[in-house]
């Protein structure tokens, strides 16, 4: 299949999927738990992971519309985890919208986060025959995403993250819900345990994959596409693999380099740390990671039918030339 | 079976699900979100909810051990609903212990409440044949308490919530889960369709009669039985049975006499406030919905097996004689 038709048949699922995530709570009362969810579900996102759910379960011979539950309840379980990240780490903008909390209170976002999860459970009790086995790995799932999420806060007050420290943050934080489309995918089209296991560890290299690039557009790219000011998971204090690195190197040089820029712009910070990164090799390290780890997740699909290799393949490449 | 045989048998059902709790989370990491997931779990609650599924389960024959991962489901449930309840109501004391957010922060609590919550799920997985009924059971009823929760905060902003408006609130909030507990335990115990919506209806008004009783508690009680301060609830501007039918009788003789005590102690209020409800009828009339309610349930047992009805009438009656 050729890029374009590729690229193509994604914007298909997209479609399919921002559909029907404005049906699901249309009418429903009371306002003050539905209009927040409303909200979250108008939002533009990319879809990354309901595209791969249909992608995975298509390769698997499921047709889209047994499908669509499983794509739609990771996309919300995806939403989910947004609003309440977004309130813990006291973001106002996300895909260029205010954030829940920032456009109603802390309260309205922490209920409607629970509502969007619970939506999700209802999403996976319409899925028939493989409700059962769906629903565990979605718990389990869900259970990784938090661990990774506390991860990730109780990193911003210690001193001591190593690279491999936050790795494991990004496998638990970001992997496993790649990992989880993938399962959902092979789950509804119906894959032997081997093969769930196989895109499994696809979707959790993915998912590191992922973060890392996403670390490295979050001060490389702009912030238009970005939606979000760049740079400010950084300035927060927030670790990312360009800052673990950074430390790795030489702690007391990117300490001593981050206190100099305190009380200047974002826009003043940002050149002075993308140069910093650039001399020491930091951004090429990440950039070669990020290419190990696809090649490996492609690596993964070796034993699988030729249809899912067919559509999982395009998707890494697609995922890596992404701008935003 | 005598009063104080029951009272031992409901002693027996709460101590299996104290061990149980304490089990859950036992050695998990990261310590970030697993250290407050522990100290909800190690809080020692009435556990009325899992009472009630074990109870209505037994009626229908069903054993302990299959049992206790839907009673342990639903105390979870209630759990995760408390740590962001007390969020949003910015409570500092449950069960005369801190609350999660007010012992850590906000965003540790919204993170506790929410692995909270999944590990509900997870307990729900470990039924066997009735996984599939009991999730569609648990996910619709998730929903129906966030709407609870959500009408009554918007309750706390609005001037003109009826008596009816405050008992559809409690339907949701409070009757439902103790409408799931029925329905759960029903399930396990591969109750028929019509028997699972016969203790449903239970549940729901057994809910309803369950909180107006604790309104009045909440002021008639004293502070140490209940573990937090009494008339928090009434002095914050929370709707109660209380309050909507002091508006109801005379809106504006109610708000003087409220804007009479500003600036008073709670001490001096309480009093102030019992003498205006006893006055005026209002706690007879809380006290005769109540036992209305109550006994509207336990009419809606006369269809099923005689073991469910001498399992759930007197728990009624236990309900009714608590203090706290």
């Amino acid at each position: 299949m050729s890029s374009d038709a590729f690229r193509e048949r994604l914007t298909g699922y997209r479609s399919r999927i921002d559909e029907a995530l404005l049906q699901i709570a249309k009418g429903a009362e009371p306002a003050y738990l539905y209009d927040p969810i409303r909200y979250v579900f108008s939002g533009r996102g990319k879809r990354l992971r309901p595209v791969l759910v249909f992608l995975t379960a298509s390769g698997f011979g499921a047709d889209e519309e047994e499908t669509l539950p499983a794509a739609l309840a990771v996309e919300i379980l995806h939403n989910f985890s947004l609003v309440h990240d977004d309130i813990m780490d006291g973001d106002d903008l996300r895909h260029g919208k205010e954030t829940v909390h920032n456009r109603w209170d802390n309260s309205t976002a922490i209920l409607a986060g629970d509502g969007i999860f619970a939506l999700a459970f209802d999403q996976l009790n319409r899925l028939n025959d493989t409700s059962v086995a769906s629903m565990r790995l979605f718990t389990n799932a869900t259970l990784r995403l938090c661990e990774g999420q506390a991860l990730d806060k109780a990193f911003e007050t210690d001193d001591e993250v190593s690279v491999n420290d936050y790795l494991e943050m990004v496998r638990l934080k970001t992997g496993t819900l790649l990992s989880l489309c993938c399962q959902l995918g092979a789950v509804v089209g119906e894959a032997g345990d081997e093969e769930v296991d196989a895109v499994a560890a696809f979707g959790e290299l993915v998912g590191q994959a992922f973060q890392i690039q996403d670390d490295i557009l979050e001060i490389y790219s702009d912030s238009e596409k970005m939606g979000k000011s760049l740079g400010s998971d950084i300035i927060a204090g927030k670790k990312t693999f360009l800052t673990c690195k950074a430390e790795k190197l030489d702690r007391s040089h990117w300490r001593e380099f981050m206190q100099s820029l305190e009380g200047e712009s974002l826009d003043e910070r940002i050149p002075k740390i993308r140069d910093y990164f650039g001399k020491n090799g930091i951004v090429t390290d990440g950039e070669k990671l990020v290419k190990e780890l696809s090649e490996d997740a492609i690596s993964q699909l070796e034993p699988l039918p030729s249809d899912v290799q067919a559509n999982l393949t395009p998707f890494v490449q697609y995922l890596m030339e992404r701008k935003n």
